[in-house]
């Protein structure tokens, strides 16, 4: 019997995905060992910035109104009377008359009320005087306590990515390790009874998995952890228990393939066997129509069916595993960015459903351009080398031409909090 | 004495580092291995794609003209004479009546010349006879042996990132290990007796140490594996046999504050006890000016002596540091890439020197529009936090309204060929 299936639309499917996602618990790391992951707690301040008055040039620490007068012609001469380093704090204050030679990031000493950069003077007496030829405004070159950020301040909420300027403000304010979220593990399982190993030579009516190896990289890409577990077997008990077991070691699972209306396409009965909630099984999309996600009430793990053709499986994963990761992870910007852009040929094949497109797009002369890759016909692997987007062509009756604005979905991009078609 | 430097153009700096770009040797790895790597060898196809006349879907085989008069009021009846897996080859072939059952991916049997999808026959006599109400096209549904890729043909060139797109590319033609570049290591040393580890209480005149934590994530984001040695002393030759030992470690060394032109910078002393040629020592940009790269000829290796102050160093990192990295990998694209954008902002305060202003790029209403982020003061280091792009003011007299147009370098991007001012 053939299962007639009703498909759902894409924002509908996306929206059932979010509101299953399993919050990933937090650990504490080491700063080191952030990188890349999602922050689970809110940064503060723990003191002003810059914590000190203090120098962002080497020069000398002087009183402004001592260079009133000074000039090309008159030059100014002052009596240096201390040396300090960027850590050090002077020991004496500084009188009229006098200067104190201070490095870069080094606290203005007292009674000090402005620095002028070392290249400005002339050092005369081995260094015991400087000569100033011009006038010095008060406050010039001082850094000023807090003028960044006052102590207490909310630096970051949680659900930020930790990137290099995330781990700069962490090593600031004393964040040596930080709470985070743990990575999900997400299984990967192929099936299809007509894949051979990367490693095997072909065979007629054969190919050879790249499902799984694609998987694998978007799974990191996205932040998870993957955990490849190989072929089902064609065999309904053995795959439902294979199945089973897999789902007690990871946090989520993606299978490629078995999801398509034919006979041997067994994953909707072992959704049944497990007692999950199929949340959709169809979507209008082209590709990935047969794109398939379950749901685990009892132990709140998600199940994504992938369709087997490389480009299905991809836009699938893209689409809806991709973002499920991310918001798994608690990180806020889990959807792919989106730009417009200009399509560079016509695409006159109409299609009733929304279709996305994997493309070339490409910033210039002030626009985005969008170029399909290769064939849009969904076996076709190679078109997913270029591709730095997804372009999407919503359905109807019609082409599309060239010069058309559409959306492109980047792969490559930040990152949104919202997600839009 | 205060040295006087002269500055060289940005540009001209680039192709000083670039003209000393040491190439890592290649390494052959498993290809899940492979993720973010670098391509050392051309990749080419060693079979058609698809390897054989295969189905797109599932559904039956059959012989094109047998439906010539089907209708709805006049439905043929087929004969199925066979059913085959999507990895299994057809035993029989398929004569005038009759219809092999078939999945997605398997191999058009003999005989046969078109595909007729599952959904849309009438399965009768327990699947033993199928039933067709429309008139299916010669060669519907078929992907034809090789409309993708031929075999033989060049797919990806070296120098290429490895992307999940090319993991599938590999996967599919039989790619189990693959040349890479080896990830170059990366030694980072920071200077500064100002400086605090993250986890010390601050007391007056110290600050945490951030740039050291901030590289170590840029390094791995360019593709280097980063190696932190710490600090370096306050004494020239405990300095010097420091940074020695660390060069017989890494393939090239960054090091963070020391190269000012005060009494207590003393890299560049250390620069020429080692032998290193200094490519340049002031660039014309801010921040950042100080920015320093040395080179020993014997070794090959380069040093990377970036300015203590936070902004300075992402900014030296990302115009020099990144991109030696990502070339040294054999990356194609280890340049930001560029795009125009609107500034959103005033930006009242000329300079003399290109501005390199951490800004915030979002992409609304078909264009680009720049914020700088934070007061651009070099030493802000919570500006970071938020800035996905450096806006490039060139220097000059005047200051930039709202509403003009600037370039801005994306810090997240895929990355181009040219470095763009």
């Amino acid at each position: 019997m053939v299962e007639r299936r009703k498909p759902i639309s894409v924002q509908e499917a996306v929206s059932k995905v979010m509101n299953h996602v399993h919050l990933m618990p937090e650990e504490i790391v080491s700063i080191d060992d952030s990188d890349d992951g999602v922050l689970a707690e809110d940064i503060y301040a723990d003191h002003d910035v810059p914590p000190f008055n203090r120098s962002p040039y080497d020069g000398f620490a002087i009183i402004a109104e001592d260079t009133s007068h000074a000039s090309r012609e008159n030059p100014v001469t002052l009596e240096v009377i201390e040396e300090i380093g960027a850590g050090d704090v002077a020991q004496n204050s500084v009188g009229h008359g006098q200067a104190i030679r201070i490095m870069t990031g080094a606290a203005l000493p007292k009674g000090a009320n402005a620095i002028v950069m070392l290249e400005i003077v002339h050092e005369k007496n081995d260094g015991k005087k400087i000569e100033i030829k011009r006038h010095i405004k008060k406050f010039d070159n001082i850094s000023w306590q807090g003028e960044d950020t006052e102590k207490g301040a909310l630096l970051l909420e949680k659900g930020h990515h930790v990137t290099p300027g995330v781990k700069a403000v962490l090593a600031t304010f004393g964040y040596a390790k930080v709470k985070v979220y743990k990575q999900p593990v997400i299984g990967i399982i192929a099936t299809g009874s007509e894949l051979l190993n990367v490693s095997e030579p072909l065979v007629p009516g054969k190919i050879r998995n790249s499902n799984a190896h694609m998987i694998i990289s978007q799974v990191k890409q996205a932040g998870g952890m993957p955990k490849y577990f190989g072929q089902l077997k064609d065999d309904l008990e053995q795959s439902f228990q294979g199945v089973k077991k897999v789902l007690s070691e990871v946090d989520a699972l993606i299978t490629t393939g078995g999801v398509s209306v034919g006979d041997f396409d067994y994953l909707p009965d072992i959704y049944q066997k497990l007692g999950a909630e199929v949340l959709f099984n169809k979507v209008g999309m082209r590709p990935g129509s047969v794109t398939t996600v379950a749901y685990l009430p009892d132990s709140g793990k998600i199940l994504f069916g992938l369709s087997g053709n490389p480009s299905s499986c991809f836009v699938g994963f893209e689409l809806f595993a991709g973002p499920y990761i991310k918001a798994s992870q608690g990180l806020n910007n889990k959807f792919l960015d989106n730009v417009e852009a200009t399509l560079t040929h016509d695409f006159p094949k109409p299609n009733p459903f929304n279709r996305f497109v994997r493309s070339r797009v490409t910033f210039e002369n002030g626009y985005w351009h969008s170029q399909p890759v290769g064939l849009d016909k969904s076996n076709i692997v190679t078109s997913l080398i270029g591709a730095n987007a997804l372009m999407v062509l919503p359905g109807g009756t019609r082409g599309y031409q060239k010069g058309d604005k559409v959306k492109a979905l980047l792969l490559n991009g930040e990152g949104s909090e919202q997600f839009c078609l």
